[in-house]
């Protein structure tokens, strides 16, 4: 807290102690690079800050969750669910909004998302309630779906999440499928770690 | 870009990308850190992004600069040059405001500061009036300086810069000095560059 020390008498450095202590709430930033942001915006980029402010407020207030696939929107629906071009009867399940991204980015899926935002972490309180598992559940039982492809991460929480999914869609005649593994493109054996090492080479197709 | 291809339809789409670009302003955010930054903010810290929001807008709105020594601050003049505690006869010259707090953290300067909030640069076009020097110049002929400490950084413009300094200070009858120069404390010889290796061993001191 740099500022404190400088100029914690007057308003000017309340003010600017404020801006650093609100800065680190980004992820990443500690006292020295809030600082340097802080500095930056003020004396270089008023006009750049000023938009941020404005901008960020704007989005804290109007995006919320979509309410079929619980993505991030500021309409009710988001455009992937209220697109009429995208495959309702195909439902990828992900962790995160950034997983949404991700997989919109490689460009080869065009069905739609349910977003748990989180995985199953009893030790952390994390049940399916708060995954909003039981309006995927509804989903399912309404019938509309086809196949069902579980894109959860691969960490221990991520497979027990996804061995839960797999639970619950069971009773439904649906397809259940989830990400291959295996060693990843453009990668040098050399690198990849042996857990996946071994799982690929267990897993080998024939050519 | 990420959100671009993801909801370019909608306007959540719109505002994401829009609060996105607005934390690309930031020192050291790409579009990636953007991306982490904004889905933590709305994720996990909507209070802490709305807190963001309002201090940023404000300081951006409230923080100008001291008259006397043109360091940020909220009134007409600085915590450090209104303390009646500064000797206002020491003037310590740094080039930004993260000068002052490094100083003011080191703890051993009581006098005030001068902030050129830059540094002499004739390619940039930055020249003595952009660095506020004939304020510098009137406070020095209304003489009440009696040390003028030269604390620029040591790089080839702040170099210039200082020789700038010492030529308007020389008229004057004060006394003018400059940071010592040589080995950083608690550094390994080993590792310290070639140039201040040279300049701290020609400059050795007595014991």
């Amino acid at each position: 807290m740099c500022f404190n020390d400088v100029m914690m008498s007057d308003s000017s450095g309340d003010l600017l102690n404020r801006l650093l202590s609100a800065l680190q709430v980004l992820p990443g930033v500690g006292p020295r690079s809030a600082q340097r942001m802080a500095l930056h915006l003020l004396q270089h980029d008023r006009q750049g800050g000023k938009v941020l402010a404005e901008v960020l407020q704007q989005a804290i207030e109007r995006v919320g969750h979509c309410e079929t696939c619980r993505n991030l929107t500021t309409e009710t629906r988001c455009s992937i669910c209220s697109n009429p071009e995208r495959d309702q009867a195909l439902v990828c399940v992900v962790e995160s909004p950034a997983d949404v991204m991700a997989l919109e980015q490689a460009g080869v899926f065009t069905g739609c998302y349910f977003v748990l935002l989180g995985r199953l972490s009893p030790l952390d309180g994390i049940g399916p309630d708060n995954l909003g598992l039981d309006l995927l559940g509804k989903r399912l039982a309404d019938g509309g779906v086809r196949e069902l492809i579980i894109a959860t991460n691969t960490s221990v929480e991520g497979e027990a999440t996804a061995h839960y999914l797999q639970q619950l869609a069971q009773p439904y005649q649906l397809k259940i499928s989830r990400l291959a593994q295996g060693v990843p493109l453009g990668g040098e054996l050399e690198y990849v770690d042996r857990s996946t090492l071994a799982l690929s080479f267990n897993n080998r197709a024939p050519v």
